[in-house]
């Protein structure tokens, strides 16, 4: 049924009024109030709340309080967080520290599971996963001197979604370790986290999940569905501003047995003592390595407050909305100017952002950044993706985007620009 | 001989007026007039100019810019300032970044070493190392399957300098890897860098220093001393701020041959083209790992502008000033009250920090804190390190400190507070 753009703008607006987490864009800085930022699922936008947190880390406790302040709050912060955090990822207490990178985090814990399954020497990924997290494993295989085999299961002939059957057939009995991204960085794809942990368990396999492109907007339950092993970054739902520290989980029963590669003296059991031999923390915290960039993390707690204000099922219903309402414009608007989805389009299957292919998606992209005020990324080959952020992000700005796509394509606006890619994102 | 506590005074007065550095110490942020802070070489203040860099990067840069700011100058950013500081360790660019943590760090370099001495199964450190580069060493061995055997060289029996028989004769052909602290984080002890560079390139082995309490203080020159690798962090007399990103440097004749076992996105060749397979950068930025902390990074720059104005000639002769004064002062005036020097004498192998050993050197840190308005850190069993930073602690500083110290011992002020460690620093 075509409808009307009249009709639809009026239907993103009715959306907005009924908005529960409407209010909650206002606790953002905007600068350009007619910026359509659909990048959230890169960058996400910095909280007002942490321009006054970031001026009191950088005027109180580092400008008067000085080394003081390790004291005063600095030292407990990576647990801290890491527990406020694990509240909205269904994490009890003790089990999720902040810190380092999540490629870093990733690291860590591969190694950590290889350890664990010392007679096994599968590790199952797949083609979808972020290709740092497959260039960590790669690095990983050749510290561990080679005997180790990276599965790289491929996507399905759709190209946007696993192939659920091979993905199943390659967690076996040799498996060690499986680790995934709950959703894939470029088609938004949403894994089956609690079957394909159940699956990897069953065959006695680890599991280790990252959840960069899921924190914030789709649930997680890590310890109820059991997951052993979980990293992630904080800065793009999560909104910790660029490179802020990235998460770090390791299920309780795993604690007593699991080891760190990357030891360090944030990970002793008192550090302050200046032990010369390494002696791990009881918890989570033995995964801490050097110290903490302090400025970044604590850029962090006013956007956790943020998202736990809202809390993490109305994050998921407004994503969820956000999502669907871009498709219904999709079928209506840009699947006639030659668009096809990249994302799949049953809601239990996507997250928050949702990728559309189109033989000119760079150049669209340029053109919406130069001319029509939108930002949203391209990523190769194909895919033009716009990120969906459920604290800022109003059903008018899903309305506005397409609508803008729409000129962009229509009236040919994107072959002014050149297919020469520049710059990096 | 004895000096009147007036005429010393008065000498103090006379070197701050002679002193060419002594107007950088309005350039930085001073909000307790009267805290006498002798812990800059475990943080640094916070320089002026970076509470206003900060500001642009948190209200601009994220809070405008958003995704855009990569483009704009984080992506380069490590790089950029990596070269930066290797104008002040005698690096010439491409050779230096900045990222992650001074034990992760460590952790890439050791294993990167250890890859290039395939047939050689030793790693010579030492006692006075720091302990958390100690606990990196243990994690590398237990990564590689315990092969390799680190020999741990005892200092010498004052148990303040390096014993240089005995760490000569441990570096031999089974040696892989040479990595010591320029400057030992308790005692002071400035290592002869060339002749232990020298000695280990001998017997074909390679050395990586960490710079972490030298950097900014004592000569560095990587380049000319032919250093194969180093580590360093940025927050201790580079006045980076509270966990900023650590130094990471790789000599040009090895970057051909050199690989990382932290293989990240930021150290692939093209990042953004998302590859599957990773391909190292060819210069040292192969050694990024994940998205750099952008804000800890960038509070660096104003420090490093500092730093480079001052220039590392006259960094290291202020220094020298400082802590010969000091000494002095030590004589005449601590000496008598029970006080020894945990720091050696000469010149030539003390960096900037100055320890005094006393049987309440712990009682006594908490005495000056407490009612003296004197920072300065204890270190167990025994040690009171003083830190002196050469571009904001002054010549009256020290003379204010001693006269202090002196006063909480001979007037036993430290019989107030409990042996009971508090805190972590």
């Amino acid at each position: 049924m075509k409808v009307s753009p009249r009709a639809s703008q009026a239907r993103a607006r009715e959306l907005d009024n009924q908005d529960s987490l409407a209010p909650f864009a206002d606790r953002f800085v905007v600068q350009e109030p007619h910026l359509i930022y659909l990048m959230g699922n890169s960058l996400g936008r910095l909280p007002r709340a942490t321009v006054s947190r970031l001026a009191t880390a950088i005027d109180q406790e580092w400008g008067r309080d000085l080394v003081r302040g390790w004291n005063a709050g600095w030292v407990a912060a990576p647990a801290r967080l890491g527990d406020r955090l694990g509240q909205l990822l269904g994490a009890a207490a003790g089990q999720l520290v902040l810190g380092d990178s999540t490629s870093v985090n990733l690291y860590k814990l591969v190694l950590a599971a290889l350890a664990l399954r010392p007679d096994r020497h599968r590790i199952v990924t797949d083609e979808l996963n972020f290709p740092s997290d497959l260039y960590v494993l790669q690095g990983c295989v050749r510290t561990l001197g080679g005997h180790h085999h990276l599965h790289l299961v491929p996507p399905d002939d759709d190209g946007i979604s696993i192939d659920w059957q091979r993905l199943l057939e390659a967690i076996d009995e040799r498996t060690a370790l499986v680790t995934l991204s709950q959703v894939a960085f470029k088609t938004g794809y949403l894994y089956d986290v609690p079957a394909i942990t159940s699956r990897a368990h069953d065959v006695g396999a680890l599991v280790l999940w990252d959840l960069s492109h899921s924190a914030g907007v789709v649930p997680v339950e890590l310890d109820r569905w059991g997951v052993d092993l979980a990293v992630g970054c904080t800065y793009k739902y999560l909104n910790g501003g660029p490179g802020s520290p990235a998460l770090l989980y390791v299920r309780r029963d795993l604690h007593r047995t699991v080891q760190t590669p990357l030891q360090g003296w944030f990970g002793h059991r008192a550090p302050f003592e200046f032990d010369l031999k390494f002696q791990p923390a009881g918890d989570v915290t033995r995964f801490c390595v050097g110290t903490p960039a302090v400025l970044s993390l604590l850029a962090l707690e006013p956007a956790l407050d943020l998202l736990l204000e809202a809390g993490a099922a109305a994050l998921h219903r407004k994503a969820q909305a956000l999502t669907g309402f871009l498709l219904e414009l999709f079928d209506t608007d840009l699947a006639p100017l030659g668009f096809e989805l990249g994302t799949p389009r049953d809601p239990a299957r996507r997250g928050a952002h949702i990728s559309l292919r189109h033989p000119q998606a760079y150049r669209i992209s340029r053109a919406l950044a130069e001319e029509m005020n939108v930002l949203a990324d391209f990523r190769e080959p194909d895919y033009l993706r716009l990120g969906l952020s459920p604290l800022y992000t109003g059903f008018s700005h899903v309305w506005q985007a397409v609508d803008r796509i729409r000129q962009v394509v229509a009236e040919r606006r994107y072959e002014r620009y050149s297919e020469e890619r520049v710059g990096v994102t």
